[in-house]
């Protein structure tokens, strides 16, 4: 990595990760992603677009005795992922829309991705250029949706965070041989608008569609003036490593 | 109509409306269907699936000046929402999969259904031939969902009430020229699933997708014993005809 590093804590402490000092840094979307996945040991997870590895070690911390594979397009991310995963994750630099043979040959219990939130054709780039390909979208959400659900294998789940307002697309987006879909959407404070969803899809699946009661994530109405206002289940995701349960 | 009737009171009473006893009688959906809607004096609104016009004459009881129109497949019914809209209402008998040629030229401010909830290619059929057309699924909903929006005005709304587990549906089978979507979900008590979505579309609308709060229709977290429990802002949508604005 050619800029400043800063190494911070994830689950408490639990997880520790390098990441670029400027540019896309891990925020609370990979925690929770990672706290929504009920794998179990001896389980294969792939995650595609890992960044510096945030979703799939907390994900590993939580969950012991996982095979851990992120894919990642940007090189200097890939390493850092390298660096910050060590035994415990396999980390494969590649383009989602040009996969390597071995990859396309395997599949995974689960399947996990937090896609770049912004489409950039339809606003300005980032002036940082990692920080653009992992907040912007190089690749549709299509191809995401897609490439995940291909990768599942039968019964296999696919867990993806996405910002809200890109439901309908994600929803749209899945095969058809995906089912049982859920939606939980994540909320900031109670009686507004859900800011962000967890979409949970299960390969050859056949439950009804469940839109579950919104996660408010912080105290309160307002944004209060100091001090950490997340609700307590947050919080003993954040800091605990707990499962995020629906 | 063969069998009895009942006459039942909406609004408070400002709707009053015939119903076959036996069969498929309105309840809830159709009047926060109606409630949904922010028609305004002057403007045209057409349902989809009238039935005994429940909808459609909540909604021109709460705004006044409204031009009604309902197509509704069932002879009988069609009679009753006839019989129960006066002059107010235009009638027509028609099937979805064949709208008579008058109908086809024309569009509307504003296009409301309340669609059949259960796939009857999935269960078993209702005993009585009237509920099974209205509770059951003839013309599948992505029939319903294009011509509710073939039959809006450019700028003009769709709404849609429907069961929660088929939002991907309801979703995936709406025209590309329909935008800003919106979903209210509507949940029976805190911390449940939601059982109903209350879906609106703009034609040629660009605003992002919008996921509301669910509304929580009853106090507590369980169902007591006895008594009328909604909540405060269901009871005035279903007892003095409020607007539920979202």
């Amino acid at each position: 990595m050619t800029g400043a590093l800063t190494r911070d804590a994830f689950l408490g402490g639990r997880v520790r990760l390098y990441q670029p000092r400027v540019g896309y840094r891990a925020g609370v979307d990979p925690v929770l992603l990672a706290a929504s996945v009920p794998a179990v040991a001896g389980q294969t997870v792939l995650d595609l677009g890992c960044g510096v590895g945030a979703a799939i070690l907390c994900l590993g911390a939580r969950v012991p005795g996982l095979t851990l594979t992120g894919v990642e397009v940007q090189p200097d991310y890939a390493e850092l992922a390298r660096r910050n995963g060590g035994d415990l994750l396999e980390v494969i630099t590649a383009d989602l829309k040009d996969l390597p043979l071995d990859l396309r040959q395997r599949q995974f219990d689960h399947v996990i991705a937090n896609p770049p939130y912004f489409d950039r054709s339809a606003g300005r780039a980032a002036r940082d250029g990692g920080r653009e390909t992992a907040l912007g979208e190089t690749a549709p959400l299509k191809l995401w949706v897609k490439t995940a659900a291909k990768r599942t294998r039968p019964k296999g789940y696919v867990h993806v965070i996405h910002r809200a307002e890109r439901l309908p697309e994600l929803l749209t987006a899945l095969p058809s041989y995906m089912g049982s879909f859920e939606v939980l959407p994540l909320t900031p404070r109670v009686g507004r608008l859900a800011e962000l969803v967890i979409i949970r899809a299960r390969k050859n699946g056949r439950a009804a569609f469940r839109l579950h009661p919104p996660l408010i994530m912080h105290e309160g109405a307002h944004h209060g003036a100091d001090g950490d206002s997340y609700v307590p289940a947050i919080r003993a995701v954040l800091r605990e490593g707990a499962a995020l349960q629906f």
